[in-house]
């Protein structure tokens, strides 16, 4: 089987992966530009989910009275306003059977194929989510799933040479009410400052931490 | 401010986004080379985590012998043993003061820095995600840093043109038993068997099903 088209070196992956880090100052004046912001959000759509389900959403904000206002909601983490957008992450705080049939639907509108061939999975979905959890476990299993879009999006802004800094030093009971989320019956989980380092942030020089290989990786 | 080097373009971003999915059946001959392994796990290594604390490893199956047995434990799926490589991503069961030593250990190895001079992050550290958390919670803590770097190693993977499947269907304990994980002080997350999909597998050609943009993000 030939290589798949546009695949990178394992050097430029590498590279970029040690190239970003928590930015923790902003260039307040540099912003992502339209092109690349929109390909962000389409990097974020696409990160994968259990079962597909994509239980979150993910709110960009950008208005600046709105991202004043999360500042004292977030220690006072400048990154926060200064970043060229914020992305919060969401997850549904009550996901259950309509939430597996919505997805179902969009499944047989995408692929063109009837409901009804859908039900083993269904089961599957409802047996091994919906009932196999409580809503507390379920609305855990939710944010964790938001950290795989976290991950990806680090991992994808990375290659496009933009910054971030994921944070989870924020109260999300307030974010959630800033934000209005109760109401869409979402909860912010984490969050992402995401735009340009400014030249002066002095974290952008220091070696990257990370134990030995041989101390992370265990072969068996 | 000049582009960075070895950044991607958008377009090749999200074809490489579009092109990965649930792989379902591995290819069983088709081996990830040596050096793309070696550049997966140091991208797996440099993944990002709440205070850079890393409060999990990752275990690389290759023994056949084990992968065997991991397929009851995963609820018989073949993905366990038919893919190149398998990880199985894990948090720390209690995490606590002495691995926060332990990270601050090596930020002072790898910057030269000595330790006193990080006290006050270790108070942050300690009172942020120590001391604020009960032990389940510290291991829920744990578990959803695991799925950052699950987010990395998907896309890392996709860049670099090797398949990946994401799994939550599996018995950790099992796992956690078969993998002698609690003597490590370690718990089975989630999984990954990863390596190239095989030409039969029916679901490579399916259309991507994710929700409209416009109802996944929310623009504030």
């Amino acid at each position: 089987m030939s290589s798949p088209a546009n695949t990178i070196t394992t050097a430029s992956l590498l590279e970029r992966l040690n190239w970003r880090y928590a930015t923790k100052q902003f260039d307040p004046e540099r912003k992502i530009s339209p092109e690349d912001w929109s390909a962000l959000e389409e990097a974020l759509v696409l990160s994968p989910s259990s079962g597909g389900l994509q239980p979150g959403k993910f709110i960009v904000v950008t208005d600046p009275a709105i991202r004043e206002k999360l500042v004292p909601a977030s220690y006072g983490q400048a990154q926060v306003k200064d970043a060229s957008h914020l992305v919060v992450f969401t997850a549904k705080t009550n996901f259950g059977e309509a939430d597996v049939d919505a997805h179902l639907e969009r499944i047989a509108e995408v692929r063109g194929v009837p409901l009804e061939s859908l039900a083993q999975f269904r089961g599957m979905l409802l047996g091994g989510i919906v009932n196999a959890m409580d809503a507390p476990a379920r609305q855990a299993w939710a944010a964790r799933q938001a950290y795989i879009a976290l991950g990806n999006l680090l991992t994808s802004a990375a290659l496009l040479g933009i910054d971030a800094c994921p944070m989870e030093g924020f109260a999300p009971d307030q974010y959630d009410s800033i934000l209005g989320l109760k109401d869409k019956g979402l909860t912010s989980v984490v969050i992402c400052p995401i735009g340009y380092r400014a030249e002066t942030d002095a974290y952008a020089g220091l070696a990257k931490v990370r134990f030995a290989k041989e101390d992370s990786v265990i072969h068996v």
